[in-house]
């Protein structure tokens, strides 16, 4: 390998994104694969400040262009910090969200517009795209389910319910635009049967390169 | 007038530009005139938050493009909290640096790139342009001399030296692309004489509104 292999887990909530990444990336370290598992902000302390401040309950007057440029900034420190020297180093980097997040979260689920979330983002990740993406698919009726199961239903109310939808809309976009990138694995089985499938689409792609 | 009047000063550090916009300010307001003063973060609580993730001095790993994506997230909020109810009550709003000095100083003087720094800030601002930008005029020579003055000798290292004379060059790069809106005053004179001056020129963009 010339440099080390970039790949990101997205799917909207309820997909067991975060579960079937770390399985597999627990799979990859115990056949010998030289990996890492990261998220931002990643325990990258500027990132981290950077989420303190997004996540601070106290800021409910914050604009939703000013919240997509802390995200892009956390992203930006997080590559800078872990991932461009794992990528140096030769590393296999699995990732659970990414870029595709912010394009569906912030730009179809808040509407900021997904075209001026990319250029906010091409800003912030030069060219390091990933090499490829995993995409948890899952029918928005499913993905609610599986949430409403996980949270209270009184936090659910119309408007997160729509919020998801939209979410789960521009996930669907995206991937009609990137079909190169983005591998698209059915999550609507069960957990290990989902993880057996992305870890071998992964070794294909290990062995690909 | 139909809504307010946003009115920036610009200049490099050594130009007398926050003495000057102060107390022009003040003449406006001695005046008559429905007149605010602000610069960022502004006393908007979510700017300041990120102007302490930018300030923290433990933060030395901080990427300058992480920085960069900071400083328009900050720009942002105190847009949309300050500038924006100001302009809809139609007042004049006198703002020490904006868009310009990011410009300079990270697009020049950072060399992170004057088109990718404009691109992040356009998402800021959407379209809320200055209606006039004052520029404080000084040669690099004059404006070193002065802060030379103000600070120790001590600080101003070459790296520090050839960064004001790249935010300097950067500056007039802009002003060659900004004719229309920026208006530049020579800042070599005594602080009264460059004041009475600006504040002649706000006057004029009041009346032709």
């Amino acid at each position: 390998m010339k440099k080390g292999l970039f790949i990101t887990f997205e799917g909207p909530d309820g997909s067991g994104k975060t579960t079937v990444s770390k399985n597999v990336f627990n799979m990859l370290i115990e056949n010998g694969y030289d990996a890492i598992y990261t998220r931002e902000p990643g325990g990258i302390g500027i990132s981290e400040q950077i989420r303190n401040v997004i996540l601070d309950p106290k800021n409910t007057a914050m604009d939703k262009k000013t919240e997509a440029l802390l995200y892009a900034a956390s992203r930006r420190q997080h590559l800078v910090e872990k991932v461009f020297p794992a990528l140096e180093a030769k590393q296999i980097i699995i990732c659970d969200r990414f870029l595709d997040s912010s394009l569906a979260y912030q730009g179809y689920g808040r509407k900021i517009g997904v075209e001026d979330v990319l250029k906010i983002n091409e800003f912030a990740i030069e060219n390091c795209m990933p090499d490829k993406t995993i995409y948890l698919d899952i029918d928005a009726q499913t993905g609610l389910n599986r949430i409403e199961k996980r949270e209270s239903k009184d936090r659910l109310d119309q408007e997160s319910i729509n919020f998801h939808l939209d979410v789960v809309a521009g996930y669907q976009e995206i991937i009609k635009e990137n079909t190169d990138r983005i591998i698209v694995i059915d999550a609507k089985n069960d957990i290990s049967n989902v993880t057996a499938k992305c870890y071998d689409e992964i070794v294909k792609i290990i062995n690909a390169k």
